[in-house]
């Protein structure tokens, strides 16, 4: 995933904005604008580092010439405790710019850590953790890149780039006589050419129906790891395997372990836990 | 606070486009536009409900003539499986809504779920729970207005509306000769004379002196309970004094009973679970 | 293809603002606002209309009490001559918003005829006509469901929602020593599990190769009819087999009954004919 | 006609997002970040070169470090074959803004093409030949620059900066009562003193009233090369006389020859071919 | 001019972000959802209204509930003290929405009624009073639009309307070689057909040069009224002549007199006294 | 108060639109673009500089490569006919930018004067000159850095960072059986605890009233400088005391010598004269 100049802007001034930095009363009333500073950005706890490129461009947003110098880089361990970057330069800037940059930082490292958190889980099978579209209103490229940082890969970006045939579907198309079957069929021949289809199935029978129809990927929704590997058995060989919903640090392990080759986690970007990093300063005269 | 259309619309807009809600290739194959259905919000578990006004301009941004009808209001309480709304017309139209729907609904009402979880676990006491800057990225009024429904209060909303001295500010004046008053006397001189200036200070003795000086606010940073009583003893009838740093669940109400007037909690926003809410439809032919 | 309102804003009101309609020197100089006008929008040569929900939402953004009545509907075909829809209402709103309202209507319903003429000449064969990512700038939503209106398919949106490899791809990655075969299974392996991986071949054996390796679409770029037919026979069991590259009202009907699934005509958005409409006035005082 | 940076980056933005450039799966699953490649712009047709800066500020808004070295500069005549710029750098961002800066060259230079072919049909004669507003909505100003490049000369661009009186406004008026002289003096008053009135007219008798009620500029509307010449001999003297309506590069010469000062042509800007132009690569290691 | 829905809110839209309507802390801590108000807009001193629909769409935008009944429209003239609009609903949403109704209000009615004190002066003459570039940032069409409501006309909107050679364009012509002449002969030939051409002049020698070259209009820059008239008498039947610079109420009429056109003045829009207008409540319980 | 690039790319970027300046007919027209230039702002009257970081991001943002070198700074004061600033490179982009970099300096410059000379009419007091929240829609941030610089401070910058109890609250309020010492206790409990509470009153009692309630600040509205002083001795111990209403250059002292701590003042925004300021050229071949 590509972080251009202009996507940071967007993301970054909407946050700035909300922080009326243009008027930080605290600093601009206490500071010396000759006061330089270095500030070292220090994780409070272990985790998976996200967001140094977005933390820095906020930095030089607020003003080009803070120097920011990255130690570590996106995707890298830490242990808590050790410097991740510097900021150096006005002592004004980088206070203004400290809350939005850990803002952004602090998510995504969360996000990051969780998932390596299910991948670690899972290690030893073959089967790869993916995100959903369950992302925080406005963040949905940074927070599929955070995933991606952590081990996990992207599942849809948006309503475009797949057919994902759901329950609800279904039932309206039962409504109108339409079946599972010639629900696929009729995806393949309206939908576009270029995306796959897939179809959400709660139990063996419609695993086997959707593979039978030719769906492209069949998610197994809620389903015990033993269905699970029954359904992989039959329908793995024509499809893409993915499992989903209620899927835990506690249970992630056995459901890997069914054969599926997808594992889909709405939480990993719904509910992270921010992880807790501090911008430490030095400060002297210029 | 209010909710303003254009409000909502920044909000609402940013979200639609990163869904594609414009090309979803799913309903647009699978579903006939005749198809009327009704579907209901209903939660899978227990919380309080925040954002339902967010989730009604979604759906009637998607198609203005959906009807959404609430059955329960912000701030109530719900233990999961009943109605709080539903949604009546195009069933296109409904499903293409629904991810954002959710999306805003469940992290709303996550944020006032734990906010409430943490009012009642100082009750009987005459602390406030408050919410701090660290918000997501692009959504700080919803976070703070969740924050308000789950009986929590509102902290600065930005670095404008209020001076906040930290230690790394005392720090860089301490280099320039400057002492704990003389900067709360600086910036009473320089900030406008609308704002309140608050202190954050790590010991008793730099909160009587922050106290002594005229700070108008006085947070006490990672203190124990007992040194928090301390503080309260000697300084809470100059001034408010605010709790921070390290609160939990298990300790809140320690520190509540200390006699502190404000407890703020960065969690409240940075690190919320999202409340599991689904749709659920029943479908009819127009 | 949904057109919301808010899409409908975007793309109406950068051309609202091009054409500096909030001062319309001659309107306001000449027309009485108490004009009222009757206003119809005719055709002056046949083809296939498309666009007229956004020439109806130009004239209530200009005015919101203009009232627009269809006569016709998107993907109806015309002959020329006959009234597609009328517009009544303040004859000064009218006149200003006329040229913008045409400038879509008369580009889409371009496009849309563009199309069926490609779909007429290979009427009755299995082959379907699909667009590409050659829209005008700012545009490709527009475009793109002309073509649908026209009877063509929609091909990749963007970027994000279909692996697509290039010869430039091919190259780049033999020059590390990496066949196509890998290329493919190298994307199959990294990119999101939920999009197809298309190739562009130029050869019958690159085609062959390709399907081998697990192509999901294979683009059969500038062959002959006969070449195309050779590679259809051998691969089309195992893929969706595509036409690129020079194709002409001439030639089309001829690749189409070579066998392929899909023809991809970049001239069908980058270089359509306007389609020309008029809009003839009734006046009469209020 | 300036191309500003923040014009540039309104117009490019766009078509970024919609191309979803974040996201390039293609080449984020294939390409290695650290390979370099040098790739050429090359047309494969003869034409005019125009909107090298706007492919220019393409690639280096997905990049800023990549290298945009031009040959040839807008205005340039090629043949088809030549390199008319180079862009050196990542692989992988060339790759991912290719289409984009395609998009916006082709189409630009494809219409400063079918300018200067009108433009050299009327060779020697006095006449000039000017675009209209019927441009694509939301280029206006890419397609007025193009027309300019191409050897034509700029109409109104938009509402506000002329009166243009025609058909449907003198019915109108008529109906009020109002003469075509009338509603010239009518426009000189109460229109900005600095804008100039222009009146479509139909029939040469038309055109003499128009001049004689001192329009500044009369246009004749769909009128033989005759009945031009018969109105230029009576009226060029005092207004400028433009031609317009249905004309081709069959018949344009015939209409310059009747002596109008302008002949203005809706179909540069709504129906231009783009002219066909491919980015060729080589690559190699960093 | 049109003031549509879309502009409206361009304009709005910032000034409510500008004031964070969304979290007005004093009326949403004080003033009960319930409770209901009429309240009308009251000029204290004598003046032209202007910018009455501009506030009516403020207190729209806050609450589309809110009912604005106007008493008086645009350019009517008040003496002070009368009701000039009421708007009844929501008490909480009119104090939301008064500051910023009565920024934009005091501003245009300013404008207003300075424009007409000028064009009271000149009463009995025949020229104009128009505005200049001159105007806010950002408020150029609302400041024109008040310009016209006071009884002025419109100069120039922008750089694309006309061409206005000045004494700076002059001066770098000169080192050229170029003379008056020439310069507005290379501007006949290249800039759009469709302006005029201005020149602004220091002398009558100047001016006689101008018009003798075909100046559409000939501005007499800080010239005295003696010889303002001498530059009349001898161009006046060629070209329009515009007075500007130093123009003061004082000696407007004056220069009116000399028979100039048009008098243009800066200090209509870059200088004017906001109207002073208060908003006045009555209030009671739904 | 920091003017980000991001906040200047805001403000300038509506103002280059409204003139439109990618499309300078006469400095296209006429200018070569091979003429360099040097250009130099002066003022033609005395006053207090503020702007110039505005004034130079303008040039920079029409054309990257002019130099903006600045004599004197923000704050400075001027007698008029010294140069402030020189601009050189590209005679055509300063042009085009001249209009727009004056429209700011000018109005920038015209508030930081008149504030000083407010701030110089109360010199040897005690009080401090602040604004309000009258200023023009769309450029606070930019009004109250002028009164900054004038010598004034900021009074709240939008509704959201103070709370202000007006008349018609408390009318209101009383409506409900609410005392004026009731309102300042709501709020105190409802209001966010970082803000400060203030509250108007037109009489001593009232003024008492509030003081004895807790209002962090007392706002004296119209009243004598004898009521004032009274005022002053009772309560300037326990609060802020501001006075506001019918201040001006002429009462401004006697006011201040009562001994209130502010004085606001909405004409410093809404009723500015704009400072005169020039731009003068030499031109020189490149």
């Amino acid at each position: 995933m590509l972080l251009t100049p202009r996507e940071l802007d967007a993301y970054i001034g909407r946050e700035l904005d909300e922080d009326s930095v243009s008027a930080d009363v605290t600093t601009s009333a206490l500071i010396p604008p000759h006061l330089q500073a270095r500030a070292s950005l220090v994780p409070q706890e272990p985790g998976i580092l996200a967001g140094l490129d977005v933390a820095s461009a906020v930095f030089q947003r607020i003003n080009p010439d803070l120097v920011f110098a990255k130690k570590l880089l996106d995707g890298d361990r830490v242990e808590g405790g050790e410097a991740i970057a510097t900021i150096s330069g006005a002592m004004t800037s980088i206070l203004t710019a400290e809350r939005t940059a850990l803002n952004f930082l602090q998510r995504m490292s969360g996000i990051a850590t969780l998932t390596d958190q299910y991948v670690k889980a899972i290690d030893g099978t073959t089967a790869s953790i993916v995100d959903t579209r369950k992302t925080v209103p406005g963040l949905r490229l940074l927070d599929k890149y955070a995933v991606s940082i952590g081990g996990g890969r992207n599942h849809r970006m948006n309503l475009t780039d797949g057919v994902l045939i759901k329950d609800n579907h279904l039932a309206a198309l039962a409504g109108e006589g339409v079946s599972l079957g010639q629900a696929i069929k009729r995806a393949r021949a309206r939908a576009p050419h270029t995306v796959k289809i897939e179809v959400e199935v709660e139990s063996i029978e419609a695993a086997l129906a959707a593979s039978a129809a030719g769906a492209d990927i069949v998610m197994l929704d809620n389903m015990s790891p033993e269905d699970m590997r029954t359904a992989v058995d039959q329908i793995a060989a024509n499809c893409i395997v993915e499992a989903s919903g209620g899927i835990t640090l506690d249970n992630v392990a056995a459901i890997a372990r069914s054969g599926v080759d997808i594992i889909s986690i709405g939480a990993l970007t719904h509910s992270p836990q921010a992880l807790d990093i501090s911008l430490e300063y030095e400060t002297r005269n210029a």
